[in-house]
């Protein structure tokens, strides 16, 4: 049982987890922060928070929990905000989709990754962003990835894993690298290809007529070009290398591609075709079968 | 009112154009033909089709209506096995994705391209395939391209075009060559993407790791390519020109966002991202926003 979280950033993910942890019952009082009043008064209204300020140094007095899930270029200055100014015994954990760079930014901020920073991402969202899309099952059956340091306090680590499991993630533990190797591939590759290709289509000369005759297929696809532009211009900044890497080998793998088709290779065609779909089919949808409502028809 | 349709390949396309054209009471008999006996019957069972048959030949006789949903590589043998057999006055259409190569199939099938024979596309389907996978709203609100050419016969044109409506679609002109363009932006590329996404990350080290931590954007982005791989060979090798020339611009595109990484730009990595939201959110979620359901939540 958390007695005071103060959530540093109430938007989509923080305003998920505020509802979350509420609607179990695991959680007293909750003290917002963000830049921005309309937002703070908007969670303020839907009862997301008890608390709002502007000031992550006043909203971490008192909070046994810290929970902060600003964009990645805002963690340095919240961790230096805070710096000293946190209660006995709290424990501070994030939201932050990109690891290494967050516990580089704590050991400039704090001297050294303090003992109770217990780094995390939920693997959740959508393409929406701020407080009014938040909803209580968001982290239902999805994933949440803690990548506690040697230094971790266990006693931390334990605390921040029980959070999570109240609003109903499962939770695993992963080294910082791993988990942004990890999400270079998943998320972050697939988004610069979400994003690249709306780009390219929306600058071609006949975008209308483009776009107008786009079906199902691509609006699915192109779903995660509508998330925030700020969010992910400090992902690609904080993850750069890991996902500049995953960019040059997908590169060759459309080189590769492009050439069988010019070549009108159709056995190479056939065999990517086919592993592709195989591969989708048993790992994508037999592993997470509950996780996302299939659209209806 | 058609009185006796003959659909060349009852799968997802052919047999949801016979669900819906049934439930809109705009056919009489329906003659399904096939080169899977299984599939035939199933299709039979669950009263798709009236009749059946693995001739095409047998297939269109009487018939005054005939759509052909083979694969694209399959469609020029149609066309010479249906050659001399069709009934006076019968009319043909396709739902073959790339039409300049359904066009030079027939050019070289009919010695010419007959009047009689309106080229076309359903821009709709879903990543299922076979009889099982149709069901009767597919071209509800969808979009229906059609490629006449100068010596298509106007009264073959407006009975294709009536055929559609009755189903609920949107039904357009456009020439071959021009939709090929099209969809070699919306619809071939993007999945050439996704399959050369998954098929990417399949062979990774840590494939298991990878698609275990996938969350939600990842099942979307990647749902089309669960598609059918001997369906996008043929695709891929039909309209391997204007994919060939998109692919090579999207390469242009990644290579340019993938220096801005590198280079930690973050004024040219929200540039990019801001224009593709504003695009994506305008074009795509502006434009057909009934065609679709939103995954819920």
């Amino acid at each position: 049982m958390i007695q005071r979280l103060a959530i540093i950033g109430v938007g989509l993910i923080g305003g998920s987890l505020a509802r979350a942890l509420r609607s179990a019952g695991a959680v007293g009082e909750i003290v917002g922060c963000g830049r921005s009043a309309e937002n703070l008064k908007l969670a303020f209204d839907l009862d997301v928070i008890d608390h709002c300020t502007r000031d992550p140094a006043i909203a971490v007095e008192d909070a046994d929990m810290v929970f902060i899930s600003v964009p990645l270029g805002a963690m340095r200055g919240v961790f230096e905000r805070i710096c000293g100014k946190l209660a006995e015994g709290a424990v501070v954990t994030d939201g932050g989709s990109v690891k290494g760079s967050v516990v580089a930014d704590a050991a400039v901020a704090f001297g050294a990754v303090p003992e109770w920073l217990v780094p995390g991402h939920p693997i959740a969202g959508t393409e929406h962003s701020g407080v009014g899309a938040s909803f209580p099952a968001l982290y239902h059956n999805r994933r949440v990835i803690l990548t506690p340091l040697p230094q971790t306090d266990p006693k931390a680590l334990g605390r921040v894993r029980e959070m999570w499991q109240a609003t109903g993630a499962q939770v695993t533990e992963m080294d910082p690298a791993h988990h942004d190797e990890v999400l270079a591939a998943t998320s972050h590759l697939p988004h610069m290809l979400a994003f690249g290709l709306v780009d390219l289509l929306s600058r071609q000369r006949d975008n209308d007529a483009i776009f107008r005759y786009a079906a199902g297929g691509f609006r699915d696809f192109t779903r995660i070009a509508s998330s925030n532009p700020e969010m992910w211009r400090d992902i690609c900044v904080a993850n750069a290398d890991a996902l500049s890497d995953m960019l040059a080998r997908f590169g060759d793998e459309m080189t590769g591609l492009a050439d069988s088709i010019r070549r009108r290779d159709s056995d190479d065609l056939l065999d990517i075709f086919s592993r592709a779909k195989a591969a989708r089919d048993a790992y994508v949808d037999g592993v997470q079968p509950e996780t996302t409502p299939r659209p209806g028809r």
